[in-house]
């Protein structure tokens, strides 16, 4: 009897998608990417819908500040609305702490939440609490919107496109997965001002978040990857591997025509204060596969280390 | 420094609440109903918006059957949509369990929620897994829509009005609570053919619920219930206390005019075979306070004794 361990994560929910049936037609698109798209009856906008559980001695530690914990757990959310392009409108939060919890550590968990929340406009608008013996938790759930013109998945990369990341890579250990800032306005401006072909956000580690660009292309394209050129955080201290694999980052990857390449750097740059970097481009050239390309030329294939929630501690 | 326990799941949720921010003008209805209530472009209808945790050993135990827990997470918040006189269309699934569960299990457990979700024309549209050392949890959340003039909220109980119930109350702990039936059918019907005035989803016993139907109305109305009137489930033999007080009865509590009190119970009979019965009254003598009111015309309060989370095990 296989366990979900033994499976890991990505094998499971690709197991699990296997028994659901066809979508209704009111579903753009279900299981496999960072958010569900849902029509409704305004013609001109989709909603975006998604939910993620932060668990206790997984995503933060006993230890780790409740307001820190809150924000987290908004901040992933927004980080998967702004991965599709769209604008995050309402949250709801169920939330599972001991029965021994302070009152004050709740309400600070709470200020975490509404201060990522609102920052991006998001309200919190209800939720539910329960109680656990041992490992609390909240899961955050997000609707948001997006303009038809503006959705961006993850299957839509193309051959010759460039590879971007925003921001640094592999910091995220350092203290980085409970602070970052989700891409939220870098997302809408990207959609706004360039034809962004495919897009996630990096949660899995750089590595496993390739594969699912891969997968979301019905594993018919390629990457090449110049190590040189993973913008690296400065708190991982040149570490290539942290950079390549730790999840948590939270920043955005995505691919846009070559034609682009001079003009998005520039008015990137105009723009933002955190780096946005070309690091590859996609291929045809064997498909599936993840290649790392050395500054003389040289290419290995990347193994896929990134985190696995089964496997992980 | 107080904490959870001592404050009680009710208070805790009304101290949050303080902190929050007037909502948008988007938020027809925010905290302190079954559901949020959204408006968005769609001038005839709003969306229904709730999520609902469950956790091993609070909501279900180790060795019940995964299918089950699969049904009742998805059941109860099927029944909060109910509950506002909605149609379920999308749900969000976060799932958490420990490495070593078997996959079988998992696809079981899915199963459940599958089963419950397309009963009522709800689609899966996404989730996350991860894991966790103790308790597993399921947290469905659900997105429904209703036609404004259907939307039934907590709030609009009128003096004078027939307190109802649908169904048996008090089977809860003899296994219902994982096998129940949410109302979406019946509530549907009733608000197509009757002016419900306040309805909500017995969840926490009918003595706490009637309380957050006060609560909703600003303490303005009291009830006046009669026990003997009281649909004892036939699973809890005659056991009045726990038809009043057990949690997860999951039927549907509204009021509506007394001039409706025949047309109701006769079209009801000839359409369902679930009882509906008419339990009391609301009142607005000495607001805030449940009467029970026995058959040879004494009365007395009736105290809260509903489950709450952080107070009940």
């Amino acid at each position: 009897m296989k366990t979900v361990r033994q499976l890991g994560e990505f094998r499971l929910i690709r197991e699990l998608a296997k028994d659901f049936p066809l979508p209704p037609r009111s579903v753009r698109v279900g299981v496999g990417d960072d958010c569900a798209v849902l029509r409704t009856s305004d013609p001109g906008k989709y909603l975006l819908y998604t939910c993620d559980p932060v668990v206790e001695g997984v995503h933060f530690l006993p230890t780790t500040s409740a307001y820190r914990v809150g924000w987290k757990a908004m901040a992933r959310n927004l980080s998967d609305i702004a991965a599709m392009g769209g604008l995050p409108r309402w949250a709801v939060v169920s939330l599972a702490v001991r029965p021994n919890t302070s009152v004050a550590y709740v309400k600070r968990l709470y200020t975490g939440l509404r201060a990522a929340a609102t920052r991006f406009g998001c309200a919190i608008v209800g939720g539910d609490t329960t109680h656990v013996k041992h490992e609390p938790f909240i899961v955050v759930t997000l609707i948001g919107e997006v303009e038809k013109a503006n959705l961006i998945l993850r299957s839509g990369a193309r051959p010759g496109d460039i590879v971007w990341v925003t921001g640094t890579l592999g910091g995220s250990r350092q203290g980085r997965h409970l602070s970052f800032i989700p891409r939220v306005t870098e997302a809408r401006w990207l959609v706004g001002h360039f034809g962004i072909h495919s897009m996630i956000d990096l949660s899995d580690g750089l590595s496993n978040d390739l594969r699912r660009l891969i997968e979301a292309n019905g594993s018919r394209i390629s990457f090449e990857i110049q190590p040189s050129r993973v913008p690296i955080a400065r708190t991982a201290h040149g570490n290539l591997q942290a950079a390549l694999n730790d999840g948590e980052d939270f920043e955005l990857l995505f691919t846009t025509s070559p034609k682009d390449t001079n003009a998005l750097q520039q008015q990137w740059n105009r723009n933002f204060s955190i780096p946005l970097t070309p690091i590859g481009r996609v291929l045809l050239h064997a498909p599936g596969t993840v290649w790392l390309i050395q500054d003389n030329g040289t290419r290995h294939q990347l193994p896929a280390k990134g985190y696995d929630h089964f496997a992980g501690s």
